[in-house]
């Protein structure tokens, strides 16, 4: 029986030395991580654990930022599962990052090596692994948390019984790679970065987080969704059409995404955001597996597929691409939304009937029927 | 008879003092100019005159950047019209601009004003009033230049036959507000800014401006077409998935995007992009005339409407929302394109057949049949 954190509070989990797939090791390592429900085996003797990934600056709080989605009796019935969420490897709210202390007792800072998307599920497999925990009734994730998500299916598939991959892409794409880097450039650029080694010295690249973070909203918000918030409203008590241009004289939109950053920043460390931002780009299902299809066709764990409408960071045919060739598509869900690439963090009713219809779809019960959305089985 | 530049050379024309919409003045200012074909006038006293709009870093060289459209026997028929490009005020290729000396002998800098749409139509007005024209048969731009364009319907239809408004809104959209903002933030950004003062100190904010290209560039070109190109592949001779990250190691998408940021540093002015940035996130039709459907009714030039279905900065539905609720719709025009945005540069063989159709319909010519590509009048 694993020692799990008590339910809803951060717990902490030493997981040994990481090696990661360029070759570097991160030592000592320990993963963060909540878990809600109690946690029970099966007489096939499959967990009844369920694997949320978070996203980018997402954290293990899964009940906070997937509100209404989990708990008792929601669509992540925490009655039935026992729900874990780790933070991954690399971040900043527990889990071994940059601005972790190295076992030398200085910072990680740049020392603190590259990590692919299966760098990722390779800290969490050992994260089960200390715990006793083999097997894992599903994953679930969005964005980059999609990504972990489908890693794990190709990985460890004696490990994961289903899985529920949500707005992400078998690979990262050339536009994502641009728009990325221009994030990671961003802080790179900022005179307080210090190569990565930034923590002992007492600066923060904060300008250069925020620029990344104003760049990334925008790629997360439908520009349906922002219009019709602010469409050309300035800031109040602002004039952005003044005769000299300012800083300081603000449309809303500006003021909007400048507190989106400030929230970012007082939040999130730069360094995480530099070393999360490059796993994304290195996601690729297909490396050093025969290609992206091939890859595809040998994930057997059956797979949940769900996108956005509207989403420009991962766009719609990118799921669809996943869909036509996965080895064993579980069902394929649109969420419809002027919102973009965060409706599955926001569009909480088609979230909630899209989960319930996967938990029918992996364990049928006749007390439980599915209502579809838009499933192409 | 104006006294026009010599056919395809570059002239600069002085306009006077131009006032802008909030309040100041640009003193003794200059506008410099391409003309291709040879002037002419009609029985009807309507000039041959052709005004040609370009994009935000575009200049006024239109047979370059609309390479094929331009010349003799081409969609823009220099046997039949006298094609004119200027360089937009506030720009930096021979037109008045932050890094054009003001009149005191010192460089404008920081005291150039902000400008809007209207204002460069007000500086293209006096142009060609300093020229004697009082008429011209249509005027054409795509983006910035389509905002022109439109504003130049607007403001003045006694001047105007008709105008082809390609890949362009009615008004800035929060999310390009939003995106352009951020361009704007990563110059001001670059500590060789000097609050726009630059010129003299001998400093270049190059880094930030090519932060900006960087951005930009992403919102001009469709994932899809950039997919196509790069996909994940690595920059000849590096490797972007190495232990550690470093900036010099690039998947080729950056290398692509470092290249074009190059190049633009080389050939424009940081202060000119944050002007002529302001100014698209200052447009908007409705600004003063009761808004945005009811200025649009009221403009009885004849428009013809084209956009990108792949857009993401100018998505189709504004061009929609343009053909729904202009006064005089001529027609309205898809180009289809893997490209995005920038489709109205590059799709050479579309943009031909929608420019023949919009000159046979300003001037039906029995020899010159249209061929339909997806006109709904």
């Amino acid at each position: 029986m694993p020692q799990l954190a008590p339910v809803g509070q951060l717990g902490t989990q030493a997981i040994g030395d990481v090696p990661t797939e360029a070759g570097a090791v991160i030592i000592d390592a320990q993963l963060a991580y909540h878990r809600w429900g109690e946690y029970r085996v099966n007489d096939d003797g499959i967990s009844n654990v369920l694997l949320i990934e978070h996203a980018l600056t997402g954290d293990s709080n899964a009940a906070e930022w997937w509100d209404g989605l989990i708990g008792p009796g929601k669509a992540i019935n925490t009655d039935i599962y026992c729900v874990i969420c780790t933070n991954v490897i690399g971040g900043c709210n527990g889990s071994t990052g940059p601005s972790s202390l190295h076992p030398d007792g200085n910072f990680w800072g740049n020392r603190f090596p590259a990590t692919s998307i299966r760098d990722q599920v390779t800290a969490e497999k050992q994260f089960l692994d200390s715990l006793g925990i083999t097997t894992v009734s599903a994953v679930l994730g969005g964005s980059m948390g999609g990504a972990r998500t489908l890693e794990w299916a190709a990985m460890h598939p004696e490990v994961v019984q289903a899985a529920a991959v949500l707005a992400v892409s078998a690979r990262a794409s050339a536009w994502q790679i641009g728009i990325q880097s221009a994030q990671i450039q961003a802080i790179e650029n900022d005179h307080h970065w210090h190569e990565g080694n930034f923590y002992e010295s007492g600066c923060n690249p904060a300008v250069g987080l925020a620029a990344a973070r104003r760049i990334a909203h925008l790629t997360y918000r439908g520009e349906l969704e922002i219009d019709e918030r602010f469409g050309t409203k300035p800031q109040k008590g602002e004039n952005p059409l003044g005769a000299y241009r300012s800083q300081e004289q603000r449309f809303a939109v500006e003021s909007y995404l400048d507190y989106q950053a400030e929230k970012l920043v007082k939040r999130f460390d730069a360094g995480s955001y530099v070393v999360l931002t490059d796993a994304l780009n290195r996601h690729d299902i297909g490396r050093g597996r025969g290609g992206l299809n091939k890859a595809l066709e040998a994930i057997k764990v059956p797979v949940l597929v769900a996108g956005v409408d509207t989403d420009i960071l991962y766009p719609y045919h990118q799921q669809e691409h996943l869909s036509r060739n996965l080895g064993n598509l579980l069902a394929m869900a649109k969420i419809v939304s002027p919102v973009g690439h965060d409706a599955f963090l926001t569009e909480t009713r088609q979230m909630d009937r899209i989960l319930r219809n996967f938990f029918s779809l992996i364990s049928p019960d006749e007390d439980n029927p599915s209502t579809y959305i838009e499933f192409y089985i």
